[in-house]
């Protein structure tokens, strides 16, 4: 290969790189690369239409091996979804592009957007338009989702300021060991294909990797408790690698409160198995689609009665950088340790 | 492989089988799957939103032995650019996901994105968002454009009546041919690398494979002529599948006249040279990104003041069949024999 490695520059790098200095030609354009979505101003003077779209490809982003085509359609949708919902807007409309090899039959076609079309039907988006056509290797999906907030709504991940609380829903680091488990049992099978898995007591986990919720949710409740939050990102590569982008973009710097960080109890069981470090299972595992936001100090009261939110932190002045402090008091500054889709590919 | 092989449906049957009886959710979604792009509403009540998506694979849209990158970047936008005019409308925002190999470096991925640049510089279109992440194999480029078309102007595939007349912009065949001259000269190289490819003379056909420009010429001269097309495609799969998508979805039959299909000399000569039938490669080679639409008998002395504008034939009752009437007199069916991307795939 002539030329410098894209390794070199990371995902978030290349996209900077690549996209650096655009034009702008359109007012309807509010803003474009760096956020969940882009924000579109199509004339409905209170409304800001979103637009956000995801590439996903058969053995960077899922392994059929063990995902089953439904989930795969119902999940891929749900994470733009969830990007939408990270603008605090909801999705409307949806396209799905796909490429197929001669291994794909109409029938496993039927299964994938029977997962695309349960998840456009939970959260009432129209499936509007799309491309099929042959790949050479795998399964290739790629994805756009249009939606809709109120202009005084949208959350970016540049609105972050010093004393507002950091909040996030639900629980992390669930979805990671449900791949975790997914994987070792791969690795069982490939063994010794007589050994059929047990998952019994393990089916959250297994459906926060297979079947997230994007959490319109959330989204509902915290408009009807008149919160809007100063930024908002969902959570796909993992709390450490999120927050430290809203530090960047707000030019803040931020403390998260190990103790704080909502856990579920087979999530903890499992690291325990795997002999894995909790915190950093929920700091780094990413794909848990929750919603990771920030709140004026004054709205602490209201926020607490939002069910399913965790007040995980503190928004401080960029200086002091973004940390993590432990359960013995300790501090320790986060980092982006997420999965990188792009230091791991193959030639 | 369990099931029924995809080759059964064929790319159109498959989409049309995945995605019929769609529930629409909102009222943003004026029309949905079936057209070029989808059709939204987004209040601002003179206008309609447009949104069309593009998957594109190495080794299935594209080889890189032959195509530079930052031709294919603009050509993978043009594509989408072309399926907004198509619409009879103007694109505004483009996304852009890619899926790159460890072959790739950062240089060939600002190539790349140079032509994308490129082509939204001169189309006016903003660059708004994308996704980034490493493939297994070859490259994949997901492109989805947004655009916009006043509401009255609008052009779908629905709308050919009965003695329309049927115009095409430009000329056919001319991309089909510069991609029959590509395959050559990639055979002969691979054969002895001492022989460089001869390309004069044959530049234009080269360019219409290499480097196709949408026609945003002609729906901006369509508009000063105030002539709104009564149904309108761009001519990706060849004229005669474009036209019996239209005969199809309008319920009309046509008749095209061989002698009126617009073909420059180039791709004649071209034709020639391979001894191919010019009117088959011209009727079914594709790629050509011209702009093919029906108006009112009426408009014919108007239409013929447009530049670039060919009067090809006329529409007729759907029960007179899509035909091709032949220089002597002569009249066959249509068929649509054009690429079929599912058809030869590879395993």
């Amino acid at each position: 290969m002539a030329g410098t490695p894209i390794s070199t520059l990371g995902e978030f790098g290349l996209i900077r790189h690549l996209t650096e200095e655009l034009p702008i030609h359109h007012k309807s354009t509010v803003f474009g690369v760096g956020d969940d979505a882009a924000i579109l101003d199509y004339g409905k003077a209170a409304k800001r239409q979103l637009l956000t779209t995801d590439l996903l490809l058969e053995g960077i982003h899922f392994d059929l091996t063990y995902v089953p085509l439904k989930h795969l359609g119902y999940k891929a949708a749900m994470v733009n979804f969830s990007d939408i919902y990270a603008m605090n807007g909801y999705p409307k409309q949806l396209t799905v592009s796909i490429g197929v090899s001669k291994r794909f039959s109409i029938e496993m076609l039927e299964e994938l957007y029977a997962g695309i079309r349960l998840a456009c039907e939970q959260h009432q988006v129209d499936l509007v338009g799309g491309d099929t056509s042959s790949s050479l290797t795998g399964l290739c999906l790629s994805i756009t989702c249009l939606g809709e907030a109120d202009k005084d709504k949208v959350c970016t991940r540049y609105g972050a300021k010093k004393n507002d609380i950091v909040c996030v829903s639900g629980n992390l680091g669930a979805a990671y060991m449900g791949l975790q488990l997914l994987e070792r049992e791969k690795a069982v099978f490939a063994q010794s294909s007589d050994v059929q898995p047990d998952f019994a007591g393990k089916e959250y986990i297994l459906q926060r990797q297979l079947q997230p919720h994007a959490r319109r949710d959330i989204v509902e409740a915290l408009d009807k408790a008149s919160i809007v939050p100063t930024s908002m990102m969902d959570v796909s590569d993992g709390l450490s690698s999120e927050m430290l982008h809203i530090c960047e973009k707000s030019k803040v710097g931020c403390r998260i409160y190990e103790d704080k960080i909502p856990i579920d109890y087979e999530t903890a069981r499992m690291a325990e198995e795997f002999n894995m470090n909790l915190v950093t299972a929920a700091l780094n595992g990413g794909e848990d689609y929750e919603l990771l936001f920030t709140i004026p100090m004054e709205l602490h009261e209201r926020i607490g009665e939002v069910e399913g939110v965790h007040e995980i932190g503190f928004v401080t002045d960029a200086e002091d950088g973004a940390l993590l402090v432990t359960r013995d008091g300790n501090q320790f500054a986060l980092k982006a340790q997420g999965w990188n889709p792009l230091a791991d590919s193959a030639s």
